[in-house]
Formats: C-alpha cells, sequence, structure tokens
C-alpha cells in the first residue's frame, strides 16, 4: 500500500501512479478540495464525472464544524462525504496561520479563534494527526508552520526548525495510532477507527523554507533524516510570490528531490502553474481556484480564461470550451450560462465549478499522455503558447 | 397532438396522460417551477433523474432578462435550456401583480416597472402570446389579471371580465401565429420560430372569479363559449385565502368542468394540497415551494415536513426520507445535510431541492398507482394520517 511507481519520466517530468487504500491515482493529478468535506457545488457523482481521483478535505474546518467526532459517528470521512475513492487531508496548519483573529504559536502548538463561534481552541501536532487518524482519510499531512510570503531568512528558518520539531511528533504520534490500530480519541464512540487495519492511512511530511533555497535543501535532508515516507509536499509556496520565484525553487529543488516519492506542491492550480510545476518535476497540486473561480464566472479554456459575464457571451450559441467533454460543455450555450450568472442563478456556479475541474483534471491526463509519449516538452511549449495568447496565468 | 386520455377514475380523481409536441405527461403530475429558464439548484440531468415530464418557465422573467429574442438566437427555450421534454410558460399575469413597485391595469394590457433594470415596459395579451410564440413551449398560458386573495366580489368580477376580454385577444393572437406557422416578432432574427410546424403550441385559459362560485361558474361558461381548448387552468387560488376555501371552490367547481380536459392548478404545490386537489379532481399542479423551501433546509417526507437544520439531526446517520430512491435520500445521511446546512454549503440547497421534488413527483405516481387500483379514497386517508401525524402541510 502506498507504493508509488513511475512508468514515464520526460525530462524532469514523471506520469505514473499512486495506489491508496481507496484506490489508485495516476499522476500527474490534480486534487479539488472538498474544505468543509464537499467540493463547493458539487457533488460526489460529479467529481466522479470528471474522473477526480484524489480528493482533499480540511482538517481545520471539519474540527471547528461539525467537529471529528461527528464525522466518525457519522462512519467516518469517506461516508461522510459519500466519497469511496482516496481522501486526503489538510493538516490545518495553513488555515490557522491563514485566520483573521486571534492566533499564538507556542513550542506546542497553536492557539487560535474559531471563525465558527469565535471560541479559542488549541492545535498541536498530537491532535492534528489524532483528528485526521478520526477522519479516515488515505493521506494526513503532517502540522506544520507556514511562514508568510516574503518572509526573511531569519523568520523562514523558524518557521522551518518548528516545522521539523513538530513532524517528528507527527510521526512519533501517527506511528502509535497505527501500531493499536486503535482510537485517536478515547471520546470516540465509533468503532470504524479500531477496525481499520495500521495501513489505512500515510502521513506526508511538508517542506518549508519560504523562498530560501538553502533552507529548503536542509530541510528537506533532515526530513529524509526523520523517517521513511511515502510521499512529500511542497508547503509555503504559491503564498504571494512572484510566480518566477516559485518555478525557480521548484527548479533548484527538483534533482535534490527523492525520485521514488510522489511530490506534492500545496495549493497550485491555475493551469499554468499546473504544466511549470510538472515540467520541474511535480506529481500532485490542489487548489480551491477552479471552484472559486467558477463561481466567479471565471472559466478555463485552452485558450486563456473567459468571464461568462461578458456582454459578448449574451447571444453565443458555443460552448464554453469547445474541446471539453464535460456536462456543462457539451450540453450549454455560453449564451444560457451567461443568463445563469446575470440573473444570479445556483445552477451558474456549478456549472462553471464542474467544468473547471473537469479542466484540470483533463490537463493533467493530457499532460500524462505526453509524458508518455516522451513529448513533454513540446506538448508544454505548444499548450502555453495557445493559452497565453489570449489569456493569463 | 395535445390529445388527453383519461385511463382510470376513483370518485372524481383522475389517472391520464397528456400528450403534447415534446413527450407525453402522465397525470396527475405535478410540474417543478424554472422562473428564469432553470429550476434553481437543480440540472436538467437531475430533472430526468427525478422523473419530471413538464417543466414551467416563465414568460415575465424569460421577457425582461435576458429577453425572448435572445432566447430565439440560441435555439429557443428547450435548447436555451437544454431540456428536451415538455415546456409550459406562464404567462406573466401572475408575476407582474406581484410585482412591487410601479403597476398600471389599462384595457389595453399592464404598464410595470422591471424589477431588473427599473425601466417600464407593457405587456398585452397579444404580446404575451408573442413572446411564448417566440420561446417556443409547448403548452401557452393566457394573459390574466388574478385578483388580490380575499377581493370581494366587484373586484373579483372586474378582474374576471378583464381576463375574458384578454383571453379573447390572447387566442385570435394565438390562431394568427399558428396559421401563419411563423414569426411572433418581426425582429426575432432566429429562424426556428418560422421552421415550427402550427401544432406546436397550445394555448390554454385560465379560469378566474376569486373565492366566487358563481364568477367563477359564469367565468368557466364564458370560457368554454369563446373556444375548443386543450387544457384549462384554474388560477387565483392559493393565493393567501384559508386553505379550505380552495378545497371547497375544487369541490364545487369539479362537477361544472368538461371531464376531457386536463385541469391544471397554478402555483399549488404543498404535498397535502395535491392529494386534496386530486381528490377533487385535478391533473396538473406547479408551485416554487419544494425548491424554495429546500433551499432553506425544510424536507418533504411521508412523516411530514423536516427542517434538517434542526440540532437533532447533528448525528444520524439516516437518510432524509427512507422510502425516497432519490441521489439525496440513497447517498447522503441527515447528519452530513445538516453540516452543509449549517455550513452554508452549495450542495446543501441542490440536495434537499432535488429531494422535494422527487417527492411530489413521486406522491403524483402513487396518486396514479392509487387511481388506477380504483383505490384513491382509501390510500388518500391513508397518506393524510401519516403526513398529519407528526408534520403540517
Amino acid at each position: 500500500m502506498f507504493d508509488f511507481t513511475i512508468d514515464a519520466t520526460s525530462g524532469p517530468a514523471r506520469a505514473g501512479r499512486l495506489a491508496l487504500p481507496h484506490g489508485a491515482v495516476e499522476t500527474p493529478a490534480f486534487l479539488p478540495v472538498g474544505t468543509q468535506g464537499t467540493v463547493r457545488a458539487l457533488s460526489p457523482r460529479d467529481l466522479q464525472a470528471v474522473g477526480a481521483e484524489l480528493v482533499l478535505a480540511n482538517t481545520y474546518h471539519l474540527h471547528v464544524r461539525p467537529g471529528e467526532e461527528v464525522v466518525a459517528k457519522l462512519g467516518g470521512l469517506h461516508r461522510f462525504m459519500a466519497w469511496d475513492r482516496p481522501l486526503l487531508t489538510d493538516s490545518g496548519g495553513f488555515q490557522v496561520f491563514s485566520l483573521d483573529g486571534f492566533r499564538e504559536v507556542r513550542e506546542d502548538g497553536v492557539e487560535f479563534q474559531s471563525h465558527v463561534d469565535g471560541g479559542r481552541r488549541t492545535l498541536t501536532p498530537e491532535r492534528a494527526v489524532e483528528i485526521q487518524w478520526t477522519l479516515g482519510a488515505d493521506i494526513a499531512m503532517a502540522f506544520d508552520h507556514v511562514a508568510p510570503g516574503g518572509a526573511d531568512e531569519a523568520t523562514a528558518r523558524d518557521t522551518l526548525e518548528r516545522t521539523l520539531r513538530w513532524l517528528e511528533r507527527c510521526a512519533k504520534r501517527h506511528a502509535e495510532l497505527r501500531r493499536s490500530g486503535g482510537q485517536a480519541d478515547e471520546n470516540a464512540m465509533s468503532d470504524r477507527p479500531t477496525a481499520r487495519p495500521p495501513d489505512r492511512q500515510t502521513l506526508w511530511p511538508i517542506l518549508q523554507g519560504g523562498a530560501h533555497l538553502e533552507l529548503r535543501t536542509e530541510g528537506l535532508r533532515r526530513i529524509l533524516e526523520l523517517g521513511s515516507w511515502t510521499g512529500l509536499a511542497i508547503g509555503g509556496l504559491s503564498v504571494g510570490e512572484p510566480k518566477q520565484v516559485m518555478y525557480d525553487m521548484l527548479e533548484a529543488l527538483e534533482p535534490r528531490l527523492p525520485g521514488e516519492l510522489p511530490r506534492y506542491l500545496m495549493g497550485v492550480g491555475f493551469p499554468a502553474d499546473l504544466v511549470a510545476a510538472v515540467e520541474r518535476g511535480v506529481d500532485l497540486f490542489d487548489c480551491v481556484a477552479p471552484t472559486r473561480h467558477g463561481r466567479n464566472g471565471s472559466a478555463f479554456t485552452p485558450d486563456g480564461p473567459v468571464n461568462i459575464r461578458n456582454a459578448e457571451h449574451r447571444e453565443d450559441p458555443r460552448p464554453l470550451d469547445a474541446t471539453c467533454d464535460c456536462e456543462t460543455c457539451t450540453t450549454f450555450s455560453r449564451g444560457y450560462l451567461r443568463h445563469l450568472f446575470v440573473a444570479e442563478e445556483l445552477l451558474g456556479l456549478r456549472l462553471l465549478s464542474l467544468h473547471n475541474v473537469r479542466f484540470l483534471i483533463r490537463l493533467a491526463a493530457e499532460m500524462r499522455a505526453a509524458i508518455r509519449a516522451r513529448d513533454f516538452p513540446r506538448w508544454a511549449d505548444a499548450w502555453r503558447r495557445r493559452y497565453t495568447q489570449t489569456g493569463s496565468a
């Protein structure tokens, strides 16, 4: 379980397959984000229809509402969301550091104010792991300290060191839970966690270090010394720094990354960023961009983004994206989609979210095909020429 | 075309089949309401999945936005909405009289203020028919003057007389359009209306007369004198009067209604009202209640309404309605649905709307089966006992 096999490469780009308890994931892959246990405006059937293989949910959000014990009583996260394919839970670190309002970082963990009821809560590395164990996703993420974008070296060093100390605590607690095969929480009444065999969940570390290559390199070395992992996440990028900084960091890191582990670039999901990151050896991505932009009326197309609210679409009988096979593009005209947005109809939010997620999943599939054809650099150049001809990343 | 055949009766209740250009409708039938050319939160695939056979759209709303000429350019209402089954358009009369803001009724028509841009517009009987012809639904409704609920006899008489004069004008214009087989509007650029054979749309009259039986009886007689219709709508009920007033009126009208025409009770859609009206010989219904209530977290069940936001559902693994075969009830727990509403997730609005529409469509199907078994009175009593045991209409 948790085997990652690479079946083709084209330059640093890799095509492969990640085996998880709830199924396999072809890589490169895009993970739709179901922050609160639902990918906004989409149903599990929609996700299946657009070809999603791995979906992300968020530990912080599910912890504050409805609470992991409620999810456990309702059969665990897979049953709760009615998604019987692979799931990954983010640790909540990023959310806690993104919250408005009170937040205090201590060595033990982070005290913060719930955005739901304003109450003070504390997340520690151990608690984050326990909550994720109770939720029961295939992949859990270590609790990390994310430095703000543009952090200086001292700040980035501080967050990296804390993230490494926390990773050790996460790994220790996760190993205990796996060994016991048991309950994360004595209060949990569901018998599901007890019944779960120890190979039902893996824990992935998150590499921090801001925009400082030497910190990233040191962090990577120390992560690899800390244990034998089944995957590796790159955090703290796409947090406001210029795109080129992210691309350069990925390029510099790539030869240093262990080839056999899947590489997960967190929070990245614009089409051009996916292509650039796959070119630099990344395998997995998640981002709210496709659904958030979809709800704003912005659609990804091979010719760049389209704002469906624009008056030019008023009487346009063409599909949003003539190359796309999704329900939105095979069923509705741009004119109708524009009408839905102008008339503030809920169906519009769903149809553009559906298309945007399908767009990224198809993009990942096209990249896999190009890598397997050993033709990725040429494909990427052609893709970029068309995409940026009219639009922007 | 537009044949209505009754294959079974059980007391005044009738089971039958209405043939329309885009397909057949089994009656009794509930019509989901797609006010702006979309049944709120549901896709055409959802409507197909819940067994909708006839969907309503609204002339006033589509006229003010996006405009019938835009719909025509996008291929007509069926193509616009991606619904290739039967459609009915309401005439806009009810909406114009329900609008806040300026409204002036003249003999010629109604001048009103658009709720979209505040601009003054006029709907006349001829325009309402032309717009509906351009939209291209299977059934168009005559432009009527709806009396407010509780109107005295003089007011109700006035609106009845105007509705009858307008009906004559509607019928005349509709006959012209059918004869010409042609364009409703010289400005319309689509060639679809021209290509449409004259039996593509029928026009139904609307019976007004408030809560005054003698006015309703006279109105009915005069409607039947005015032409040979393929269906008959009963308007101006369920507009605020006590339920019993509506039930009594339907009961008194029933023996006077021509048996061979389908009877469409406009704007009625609570489960108990459907049962009571079918008992009194009604065949068709439409209402926004299932979708509006669904968006508010209220679900129809055989045991009465359930408010999914209630804390009691927090950890409830059971389906919303254990008797239901819809996606919502076969996929998700009450606990998850409550979470979606509490967390203000869009999927919740859709899942409860979907269930509520399915509930009314199944209710209609159950009524058909009971009528065909010549067992409707017993079935209706049993249904009512269970429904009102815990809930309310």
